[in-house]
């Protein structure tokens, strides 16, 4: 199997399973337990915290340990604006993840906020920022890399220009593990998403950086673990987990370079020989999303013509497997809303097709998709 | 190690763990991904949905997989009073979890529900139900077995008098799976919620069952997951596990029969021989919680003139591991809410102990608990 799927979900990373074992077998204790079963797990947790916090050069206190993307983006979303009442106005994009969209139409339907969407051209770059801002804005939330087509926000340029009204900034960084500079510092951010699923650990595990002082509604309420912000008995073995897998990109170096010699540039240089290749050999293709402000891991195209999900069978047919649009709508088949908002008309949606990669993609895998590609689009002359 | 405090969390039955194992390794497809690898993990899910159903004489679209206990009593509080707006009026008992009471208080704060707090016995039973509906009363919310002094509410009863005056009904069964009745048909409620790290599944599994037809605000925005009330990326193994935990609870018959000869009545016994030895033995002790109405598997005692912290580590030097109170808050010493809510001192309930058994303690294990209790109270005089 060629699994070029890595945006959808990842395999759980083996090193990352074997240090949570020990928190599913014997070290069954509640951390919030006096005893020295509880303790260790304590221990545990607060190490793995601390662990992830590294990884994104914050604090420990600045890491809430949550059940998945999903979960974060919410607590950051609606968390961040019903707690900070200035204003009820947020600014993003039609291009967000559907948790970050869901999260913004409940806080309009339910508390009256006013979202402004912001312009994008047609590969997903935003056009004008600056003027999207006002005295009430309250929070901006726009993803760090895309799902779908790849395209790259400048986060920390967007920041800058939020902070100076006074607005906070979440970002969803669920692509971008691996991929990009997650330092907190640099990007300056107040809230920053991450699953855990797309890099190794468990579906179930996923964390949220909360700025320090960034004043946060809970959305669920209880024993006040998680300084308060998420109650609820630790999953302490998916935190373990979370942190392990974490470790294992700082241990390849995918962590901390992305420019000339990392493994970032290389597997950019294997994704843009791949859509040559592709752009070459399937006449009908088009690269969706910005040519090179992209995830060095995600390659995705239209076809025209054909559906991309039948393309999927065929691909699978062939041992590819590939998505057609993303996978985090339950039982979806509606053309994929990042491409309707890049200005794609809803039946070329329907033709998409994307590969995403792992660092551990070989261009032997990339050669035999794209000879796969090419025979399955034969099938439909 | 003679672990006593299955209220607390219990260890991962092996089975549960086994069942969640491909889940976790090969078969790691992401439940929305339409392509072979992706429908085994959708049909997974949905066979686990199904198993858990039965268990609770459910339908399976009734059943949502949650991250655990808190996140159900917070979706079934907090989703059901939103979507409700025939009143804001709730009735619940200051004795229920923090995870209904800051999800109360929650709805309190932000949304101007006003909470009727039922009065109680000195044992925690209801005293006068009928009397705090009302017209406007949109949710009932009372736990099916308290945690901390293990008495049980007749919630049949309370439901069907709920429903007279048009009234949701939620119950908080955390405590209760394989120790008394979960037949939804049964018990007649609109939801209930469950959390697996207390009978054998992994932290951050748990499950609420939701009646047809309740309408409910999700409280997680956005692909769409679990019929639109938990939006996020299913945890598909926990999910599994959780069933199979269940599984195993209705294959040790501890779920279907708790009448005469039944395992219940059984482990009952040995509670109340262990209640009558500590009585006996230990001069200051004092039950607390329902003597006859309550759970199987539960004693819990005052021990006058001492600190229940203190006799927790005298005990577990001698390898008894008990809680003084409930490992539900994170880092509290604050005296039990329980204990003072039927009207122990606050000096008083620092004393307290709590002794929880699973369906294989033995009586061999209790004696030396007994035996241990008495030994660490002669440390103190």
């Amino acid at each position: 199997m060629i699994y070029l799927d890595h945006a959808a979900t990842t395999p759980v990373n083996p090193l990352a399973l074997q240090a949570a074992w020990p928190w599913l077998t014997s070290e069954f204790g509640n951390p919030s337990s006096t005893y020295e079963l509880g303790s260790r797990a304590s221990v545990a947790l607060e190490e793995a915290r601390a662990s992830a916090a590294r990884f994104f050069s914050a604090k420990s206190s600045e890491i809430i340990f949550t059940s998945g993307g999903t979960e974060s983006d919410n607590l950051a979303i609606i968390g961040i604006a019903l707690a900070n009442p200035r204003g009820r106005h947020i600014v993003s994009a039609k291009t967000e993840h559907l948790a970050v969209l869901e999260s913004l139409e409940f806080l309009h339907r339910a508390h009256g906020f006013e979202i402004s969407w912001l312009d994008l051209d047609k590969h997903g770059n935003i056009i004008d920022f600056q003027s999207s801002l006002r005295a009430d804005t309250t929070l901006v939330t726009l993803m760090l890399a895309n799902n779908e087509i790849g395209t790259i926000h400048p986060i920390r340029d967007l920041v800058l220009q939020a902070h100076q009204v006074g607005a906070k900034f979440h970002t969803d960084a669920v692509q971008a593990v691996g991929w990009a500079d997650l330092n907190v510092q640099n990007l300056s951010v107040d809230a920053l998403s991450v699953s855990g699923h797309k890099f190794g650990a468990p579906k179930g595990s996923g964390l949220l950086y909360l700025k320090s002082g960034i004043q946060t509604e809970p959305l669920l309420h209880g024993g006040g673990q998680e300084n308060g912000l998420r109650s609820g008995t630790e999953n302490v073995a998916w935190a373990v987990a979370i942190a392990a897998a974490l470790e294992q990109v700082t241990h390849s170096g995918a962590a901390s370079n992305f420019g000339p010699g990392s493994d970032s540039e290389r597997v950019s240089k294997m994704r843009d020989e791949f859509i040559g290749n592709v752009l070459k050999n399937v006449p009908s293709a088009r690269l969706t999303g910005d040519a090179l402000h992209r995830m060095p891991n995600l390659a995705s195209f239209t076809l025209a013509g054909v559906s991309g999900e039948a393309v999927l069978l065929e691909l699978e047919r062939r041992d590819v497997i590939v998505s057609s649009g993303s996978a985090c709508a339950a039982g979806s088949s509606d053309p994929s809303h990042v491409l309707i908002a890049i200005g794609v008309n809803p039946e070329l949606a329907q033709t998409a097709v994307r590969f995403s990669f792992s660092h551990e993609t070989t261009t032997e895998e990339l050669a035999l998709a794209n000879t796969a590609l090419v025979e399955s689009m034969a099938n439909f002359t």
